[in-house]
């Protein structure tokens, strides 16, 4: 692991120096103890003139590990410059849900070849894979995994891994079928190795199995992984027959993509799936664009507020000057109970079921928090902006006005926050687009409505 | 797993259903099949009126995992009801790390009452484990990990494992170490099971060891074990000794917590590490009042430049109907760069050294965002605002300078919101602050500056 930029640096520059120094076996010794994720980060960074090179200095196994920690368009770099014999190679090294997702990734021109070489059960094995809806448990498992029969003895369990094992993305859990594939029961290889030799699967196996179903929302997935601490889930078809495993590795993956997903939605970014710096100015582009454009159309509703109202502020223009803070302040406040909705939505914690508790507890806490805003913002205006300031124009009757509406418009902010998510939910919809963004657009036109309101009654506009 | 909360629905009916009946039997066989982590479930839906007494039903090894998943308020109940017999049950089944992180979160009445009932070597290793900063690698590491010496033989280890393995956190990986106790080496179980039994540990393990420090952030713990797709990783002092390893499990907790106090952070909440719904009305308000003031008092900033630009605004109140779609397209453009940014920051897919890239990006992509959203709403106000709405004030001339205020807006935005990240993390600052509401109020003063610059040039106010 490269604690340091530095240390990461001089890798590099070590590196370069070898290359240019012609000295392949010094290379390739620097490069064997390495990790894989290591080795990629280094080949990513030295790019297209160094890649292919270093990478046929590498031994087969490790080659393998360090293509799938590439980046898509390095693969596709490489794979274009494999002969058939390398391609196969690495293919045949590769597990099952690795080779599924290169193939869902690379053009279809390079997919042709991929699946030319792979061997026949693997083809059949990624088409498989392939045809799970996307997001789906079936779309990143893998097939790899051990099973027993629960009449053999712990004694049978260890030859079949010892004969079988290699092959396997993990032989931690061990699955018990019957001869139709049902699943029957799931035992650690802790349990194997603890129990006697005699014994019989059946007898230290753990009936009561945790899975998922083929077609469980991978996020969902996840979520289960980390709920019950397990390193793999089983994922069975709609017969209760196995089909494959997801192993911690690959949950982990799908959750911190999902909360980056959650991130960018909730900052109105259509979600690229790409690294930051991997995304092209034209693809972050595409992905920014769309909500700005959406969001400043629908200012106009505001824009039109503020026109009808424009001989009322022209006769107290002391009012204009705190539309800014009311907008911010709104925002604000709606930002905080929609985020906080939405996150608690997808780590499971609420539910629409939920929604009367969450709307009570908004109301009670927003209530708490307008009186807060307004008192103290009631105090500066009278100290600050008349007394500091000097503005004649900011009487009490002004500062009651703009206090009454931080009141009344951070209840309705976080009112509109906390629902919004959880209907989005309940309609099918995805919460984490019902955020800041969203939230404050609504809040902004309500805001100054409220505003005019309270400015018609108490300054008679 | 429950799929549906109907399901979770009908268990909860039951088990009331059974407690009423006092049918203890029955639902001591309803819930022995059950995980923990869904038995925890339940009893924190009934409350505390069922779950001393439901708790008590369960077997001790059963009891003690339902019993780490429980929220901390009910840890504390049933703590307090405990006997000292009972209370030592518990103690004796939990891990280390579980057992350092109850007493991290009980008030001290009952942390002595746990000290005092647990074993000295248990007292010793939480002690040890809590003497690290929070947030390292060392107040999460569980010191249960399986060492072996290099010149065992593979039957020799398996001996081993079987003596000492039912108490370890994880067999799946063993650790090599010296008489010091250095750590020289690690090996999968499956490399045990598929090696002869007379190879020498030495022979078989791998030397190349990625492990971490007592001191690493356990966020970064846990971005290397998804990065390596490791299981467990190990946990050295600063004599390369083997103190403790992380497994995945706490990883995934970490990456979750990391997420959410992230989000929060940019939606500016402070982090409560609390569920959405367990969390009171006062805490919540506690952990969202402060930023909120900080917000809304930094607007006067705002508020002073509307003042300042009073008569010019008063001569041209069109102008006025926009300013709030143009701080609203400001904090978008802003908030969209600096979410980009920080989650790429806490991914480690960016760093400071990358500034100018990052800049050079945003520039690029602001320059175009800015010129289609510009263009968007000229052509929209004079269509629509002007034509169809028939508002005379919007000539050609204050169109053009909306328009280019937008454009210059988003640029600026988008510049501050990718830089103040990275300078942030630069100076050590958490740059999750440096979101949506902190970049708004400053692009809001920023962009009323840019406005009525162009109005003075443009329109002469």
């Amino acid at each position: 692991m490269f604690e340091y930029e530095e240390e990461f640096n001089q890798y590099l520059d070590k590196i370069k120096d070898l290359v240019t120094r012609k000295r392949y076996a010094e290379l390739r010794d620097l490069l064997i103890p390495m990790a894989g994720a290591d080795i990629a980060l280094l080949l990513e960074d030295l790019g297209e003139q160094y890649m292919p090179m270093l990478y046929r200095l590498l031994p087969k196994e490790l080659a393998a590990e360090v293509f799938v920690e590439l980046e898509t368009d390095s693969q596709e770099m490489l794979i274009n410059g494999f002969s058939n014999t390398e391609l196969k190679e690495v293919l045949d090294e590769l597990y099952l849900d690795d080779a599924a997702d290169l193939v869902e990734e690379m053009p279809a021109t390079v997919v042709i070849r991929i699946l030319d070489k792979a061997t026949p059960e693997m083809r059949k094995s990624i088409n498989e894979i392939l045809k799970y809806p996307e997001d789906s448990a079936g779309s990143i498992m893998t097939m790899e995994f051990l099973s027993l029969k629960k009449d053999m003895t712990v004694q049978d369990a260890f030859k079949r891994i010892r004969r079988v094992g290699g092959e396997m993305e993990t032989i931690n859990i061990l699955y018990v079928t019957d001869p139709r594939r049902k699943l029957l029961g799931v035992l650690a290889i802790r349990d194997l190795l603890l129990a006697d030799e005699e014994d019989l699967i059946e007898d230290i196996m753990d009936a009561n199995v945790i899975s998922v179903s083929t077609l469980t929302d991978k996020e969902d997935v996840a979520q289960a992984l980390s709920k019950y601490d397990f390193i793999a889930i089983p994922v069975v078809d709609m017969e209760s027959r196995l089909v494959g495993i997801v192993t911690v590795d690959d949950a982990m993956d799908v959750m911190e993509e999902e909360a980056t997903e959650d991130m960018e939605k909730m900052a109105a970014i259509s979600p690229s799936g790409k690294p930051y710096l991997r995304s092209g100015v034209l693809e972050t582009w595409k992905a920014r664009l769309p909500w700005l454009m959406v969001l400043m159309l629908s200012a106009t509703f505001t824009g039109m507020i503020l026109n009808h109202y424009e001989s009322a502020l022209s006769a107290c223009l002391v009012l204009n000057a705190y539309i800014p803070m009311l907008s911010g302040t709104g925002g604000n406040s709606g930002t905080q109970a929609s985020v906080a909705v939405i996150r608690a939505l997808s780590l499971g914690e609420v539910g629409f079921s939920d929604i009367f508790q969450v709307m009570w507890k908004e109301l009670r806490v927003s209530f708490l928090c307008g009186l807060c805003l307004g008192g103290a913002n009631f105090i500066k205006m009278l100290l600050f902006d008349r007394l500091v300031l000097g503005n004649a124009a900011v009487t009490p009757v002004v500062c009651l006005v703009v206090c009454l509406t931080i009141m009344f418009v951070v209840v309705f902010a976080k009112f509109v926050g906390c629902s919004l998510p959880l209907l989005a939910e309940k309609i099918g919809l995805d919460p984490a687009v019902m955020a800041s963004p969203f939230i404050s657009t609504i809040v902004d036109a309500t805001s100054l409505l409220i505003y005019f309101r309270f400015a018609s009654w108490f300054l008679g506009l």
